[in-house]
């Protein structure tokens, strides 16, 4: 029972108020480690060449994390929110254990699995995972409860965004529709130009050539920096506040 | 009359101190998909494959909208603003009451008519509607007020971007125009690449050559993180002030 | 002298305490069309269809500005900066009359005289005149103050930025020399590039080809939000307390 | 003895709490035309016309950075940080001393040495000498101050960045990866699209085809919009609270 108490405290960040453990240090690590050789899978010329690395190395991963799961089953019932009857149970359901599970799955399918394929995406989100160590947690909390104070107004400035969009690509499409069919032909065609322009992404592959289309073009760039500079702003404002009303607590 | 004063519950959302009722959320959906249609019957080769589907659905909308018109017009005289002998007279000349009505117009003129096709836009701006359910009314007006407190600073910096559109557009048409004179030969051409460079966007559809011109082009860029900055810094700091007057008032 | 003291009240924007008077509302007007019709000037092909148009515009901008000009300056004395024995005198060298001569003067100079033709550049400057209206006064100089009270601190993220502009194009010098000599054959080369991604325009005119080209190029482009985020972020803070300031004043 | 309290005066700028030396400001502007002359040697075309130019240039920068180099050594101990026996010993390791040195080892070395050619970067980071004068120092440490003690939230909008990054990657890599194998035919190639749209700085060299690749584009340039708001505005509500803490500090 000891032993499960200190395996408890090493496995689940919540038991500590502070820092992180050794063990989830070296579990953050090896996350991002299995999610680089996730990306780089998908390399044919890297796979032909490292095939013997990979498969060495999927292996070892899955041994690993699958280690890692059992560990936080076995430990689950002595956190508060898991313990009782059915707590590993509940466990097991949990969003996050699904996500881990999720995760273990691609390993168990072969890998000419067109679902295995499409599973490894799952990996990725376990890079979340770090976003739940020590410190990491409360600056979560923080950030998303003012993105939650804030949801009305980020969501009207969306709304704007919305209309914004709609409005450039009509305007465009109605302008350009005809000297450039392939890329202005219609009003969804012309939402490609309207979104990479409002985000001041711009990638220049599709641009207007008339005078009036280059003129609301403009005016549809100078509308993307209050696209930008809007949700900043709340975002800033937001977070001052939260800032704030955290030192006041303190 | 207990039916009218059901319907206006349900209808008018200012007669809501806070939530959004059942019907106006079916008219919000219902709004965005009318929209999501008219954009995409701009598509020739979807109008070519679903005619059937569009007529139907632009049957389908009209009919549901002349009736949340009428809902409306109906119920009119329970807000405060429409009350009296010509208050439904007034309601149907209200700001929002005319948006409908010009997004309702389309629909009863023949699809080959050029005026429809143009006057398809207003419904675009019924996406505006959304803004006026529930807590967004409250969300729009903070932003708003934030906007019309820091009037005088945003125009500033309006004035200080154009002055930089200007200067930078003429120096590098002063610089560029010999060697590129289809891109910088005069200033309202210049205009184009320098609106886009101090918007960040950058399409690189059209770049500098010489290396006095890209010289001028970087310190362009530069200046164009100053005016994304000036009027995101401001925003932020009318909308920390909004935030803070809010919860002191609460 | 009566008639003096009114026209001194319409012409001089520092002689009311708030609003702007008709007067210097149409120079604002006249301004920005002169502005305008510089602009288009520049255009071969407009000057070529509407030569008499420009010509008559050219010869009504500098009739009014001389009029306007030497009315400003036949009431000078009246603000107590240029009262006394040579006020008309101080007020001729003063930055903002200078500006003014200066808008002047191309109109004198016949139209192919290639001074002429840089000095149109001053016209605009007058711009700026705008921002000496009424309550503008008041923003321009709560904004200079802003940016004045945190010159150091924006200095210093300016010389992060340059460190990082070297530090780049020297990267992308060193590993893509060899493959595109035309576009990184040196730093001063590679600038081009590092400016266009640290500022987020991002051309492509040029991009890296290799592999490691790329990585440092993320870096980069990451490190570019960074540096667009420091000025925005020191310029948010500084209007926050700057509006808080003039609040706790009034 | 006196000569030396003199020379320390001129020469550390924390023997001053205010202003900057003569000397520190010749060293800076002559670490900057360094910088410069290391930048332009890298052109071949200006070598070739202005060698005996930069040789000369080379020698002078070496001989004046000894003699400053010399004089910060000599000076040293009446630093109190480097006082006492082994004090100009201990000066000689510190950061900014190492930072000297590495600067002069290129001229030592031949120009035709590779080694030569790499440390020559050593002089750029020469460059964050001049954060060290004056109110310099103060600005720099109240912004790494803030960005110190906000350290956890931007880790966190880093890791939302990494996910954002690694999942549009993958998306488009999934999508596109048939069409355009060359640049999206796995997770890494797929990669230099995604953190040049995520950072909205669009090259354009590399853009989506398919009408579900633009999809998925446009929502990664619309996620990008909330990346660059993020640390900007975690940062500006740190530099607002840091600009306060100061101000109620004095």
């Amino acid at each position: 029972m000891h032993i499960r108490t200190m395996l408890h405290r090493a496995v689940d960040p919540s038991a500590r108020t502070q820092g992180v453990s050794l063990f989830n240090l070296v579990i953050c690590v090896l996350i991002l480690m299995a999610v680089l050789v996730a990306i780089l899978e998908t390399e044919q010329t890297l796979v032909d060449q490292f095939l013997g690395f990979f498969r060495v190395a999927e292996w070892l991963f899955f041994v690993i994390f699958v280690i890692e799961f059992c560990l936080r089953v076995y430990v689950a019932p002595l956190n508060p929110r898991f313990s009782g009857r059915f707590g590993r149970f509940r466990y097991l359901f949990s969003f996050w254990a699904l996500i881990d599970l999720l995760a273990l799955l691609p390993f168990l399918l072969t890998a000419t699995d067109a679902t295995a394929y499409y599973l490894r995406l799952a990996r990725l989100f376990r890079v979340l995972r770090i976003a739940r160590l020590g410190r990491f947690t409360q600056a979560w909390r923080l950030l998303g409860g003012a993105f939650y104070t804030r949801r009305y107004e980020l969501l009207v400035s969306a709304l704007v965004a919305l209309l914004l969009l709609l409005v450039s690509s009509t305007f465009l499409y109605l302008i350009e529709a005809e000297g450039q069919p392939e890329a202005f032909g219609s009003v969804p065609r012309a939402l490609w130009w309207s979104v990479a322009t409002l985000t001041t992404v711009g990638y220049g592959d599709v641009t207007p050539d008339t005078a009036a289309g280059q003129f609301f073009a403009g005016l549809t760039a100078v509308a993307g920096i209050g696209l930008v500079a809007m949700p900043t702003g709340i975002l800033a404002a937001a977070f001052s506040d939260a800032f704030q009303k955290k030192t006041v607590e303190n």
